[in-house]
Formats: C-alpha cells, sequence, structure tokens
C-alpha cells in the first residue's frame, strides 16, 4: 500500500495547511534533509492546551502526539507534493508540557512515533528525544519537530 | 544589499567572538551544514538573565532573542569568514527560561526570527520551535541554536 | 591510540545496547551523519533518577552525563561496527532535569563533552546546547542526543 492508502485505511484525513503567522516557515529542505518546524498540539483546529501531571492524562497526551504526527504529514505533503518522496523518518523531537514530576513523556510521544510507524513502515522508524518542557506557546500540551530524509531531488 | 551593508543599515555591529571555556565549540561543518552551539542572551557582555512570566516581559525577552541573532552571525562570521556564504538559515532552536505558566515563547523568539529575516532575505526563511524550558546556563532568558546551510566549499 | 585504546586506557567498557522498548530506535544514519536519539541517565542499569538543584548536587549531575557519553559510544559502536569511523562529533543536546533556580547546565554536560575530547581528540570537538528542563523520561537526571558525522559508506 502506498503512504495515501494507509492514511485512508486509518481513516485519516491530512488537514489544510496554514503558513505560520509569524517570521518562519513550516519546513525547510537542505540537501535530501527536510527539517520541519515544531509543530503545536490542535484540537479541532484550536491550540490543545494542558499540561501533563495536571490537567491532562497520559492517554490524552498520546493522542495528542499522534494529532501532531498527522499535522506534521500533512506539512511534508504540502512541502514534498508527494509522501512517498520521504524516504526516511530520520527524528523527532517530542517536547511534553509538564509539571515538574510528570515522568511518562516517552508514552506520550509514542503515540506520534506509532502512527509514522503504522504509515511509513520500516521507512518510519525514526531516532527521538522525549523530555518534559515548562511550557508551550498558547499553552499546548506536546510540540514536536521532525527530520525527514527526501528521496534525491 | 549585501548581509554586511545591511547590518550596517540597521546599525548593528557584531561583537567579537570568544571560544567558550568549555569542552565544546560555538560551530562545526559537516558538508554543507553548519550546526551552532546554543548562544545565551548576553548584555553588555554580562548573561542576560530573568524568567518569563516573572522578571522578564514579553518585550525584553524578545528583545533578548535580538541580541543572540546578532551574537549567532557573529559566530556564523567568524566560522565561514563571510556571511554572504550562508546559503540559507534552516533552522533556530529557541529555548525561552519560562515559569510554568507563560505561554507566549514564540512572541519572544521572533525577536531573532525577524532579524535574520531582515538581513537574510528569503534566505533568511527558517524553521522553527520554540518553547519555554525551566532554566538556562547562568540564569539566562533565553538560548538559540541554530542550523545554517553554507554555499558549497 | 585508537578510540578502543583510549577506551581501554580510561577503563571504560562499552555497555551491551538494548533496542528500545518503544516505536523509535537508537539511531538514524541518512548521508554522512547519524542522528542518535536521546539516551538517558542509567546507573547499574537501571534508571539514574533526580533533580539538579534539589536530590542531586552538580558534580552528581556530570557523572550522570559522563555515563550517558559512554552509553552514546556504545550505540555508535553498534551502528557503525567501528568508532573509528566517526569522523567528527557534530553536536550535543544536554537535557538536565532542574528546578527552577538550577543554572549550572553547562558544568552538568561538560561531563559528556570532556570524555569525548578524551576519546575522539580533535573530532571530539562538538557544538553543543545545554538547558533545564522540566523533567525526563522515568525521573531520569539527564538526557542527551547527539549527531555524528561518519567517514564516507
Amino acid at each position: 500500500m502506498s503512504v495515501y492508502e494507509k492514511l485512508r485505511a486509518l481513516e485519516i484525513t491530512l488537514p489544510e495547511v496554514a503558513p505560520p503567522a509569524a517570521a518562519f516557515v513550516l519546513s525547510v529542505r537542505t540537501g535530501n534533509l527536510l527539517f520541519v518546524s515544531g509543530h503545536i498540539a490542535k484540537k479541532d483546529g484550536t491550540p490543545w492546551t494542558g499540561k501533563l501531571g495536571a490537567s491532562l492524562t497520559t492517554a490524552q497526551g498520546k493522542e495528542a502526539a499522534r494529532s501532531i504526527a498527522i499535522d506534521l504529514m500533512a506539512t511534508m505533503h504540502a512541502a514534498t507534493g508527494d509522501l512517498n518522496k520521504i524516504a526516511r523518518i530520520v527524528k523527532l523531537l517530542v517536547l511534553v508540557n509538564s509539571t515538574l514530576e510528570f515522568t511518562e513523556q516517552q508514552l506520550v510521544a509514542n503515540g506520534a512515533s506509532e502512527l509514522l510507524g503504522q504509515i511509513f513502515g520500516d521507512s518510519g522508524l525514526h531516532a527521538r528525544s522525549a523530555f518534559g518542557v515548562a511550557q508551550i506557546p498558547l499553552g499546548c500540551c506536546v510540540e514536536i519537530e521532525l527530520i525527514a530524509e527526501l528521496t534525491p531531488a
């Protein structure tokens, strides 16, 4: 199955991508690497706020991370025109809005990692760092940055 | 206008670059990528301390981020000999010393992003992640790491 | 001396590498770059927990960072088959589990930076970012992510 068939099989529709209001862009290609900006969690198009260890459970955080993975795929689709040009998901940086006591960032991050594995197969197996941060823009619960390798242009 | 003419037009003088005291270097080139170490905010050459959401306003944090962008350009000038060899600012990682409640890291980060856009034009348009951290070395208010693409050697 | 002779001279034995239980891998090679996942501090094979500024001293944190550098070398050895294929340690991202007041993350990070310098010499001189995070998976005190340049395949 192609990447898009797998997305359909999981009933995932990639959202429209809106360019950021600020002075940066959603991704930059350099050589065969695509550096994708940190994407913050959204629910129904608005910031998905909350802090793990306080207002949100680990399961909710994992769901938020999964939703960000969908947004990251939407951005990569917009950047490349074809997600099948993704040769490898190289690395995720997963930032979890955490209290000073919450220690399950790795379980939250799995929400994104597992979906990317389902969609991209072996090409979706990535390196990863996950940790708890003091806050995230707009109070979002999770933010994820991604590096992908593209097939040569 | 060249990069240096734009710096002059904005009355920006790049500071002298002092190598770090510790066991690392300010930047490493690999292939066409230049990885620049996290630079901490300084004011008059000393650490620009404080925490967003407590002792500093968003506007002050934005000013600190702008000043770090100047220091990053000084480091890239020292590393390359000529800032016009910067083909693209690829990505910023913007760490904001934040309380557990402060949620305007993106506005702080704009201080660096906007200046890089002014100086480098389209080549200054970068991917970016910004988030709040618990602390920064020496108590500095902002720290920024950068990846740039250089013209082939 | 080769990298392995230097490890022996320092009486360092690289541990066995266990693949992560989760949906990611310990490292990904893309081109000549090796992106190594964030490694969390361990002591006697179990999570090395604690927070700098509270339950751990800077010296203890530095020791934990040094131990992670050993684990990172074990992962790079497993990934490459030969640590002498590391052309350059490019960058470290050093995350220190910190109170909102602890400001010596750079001294903690030196535990990793200094060991990599001892083992790899000039090739071990890397760019670096170090900062304090709210928490780390499993409550570990330090987490380090690494990028290395490999000799061409």
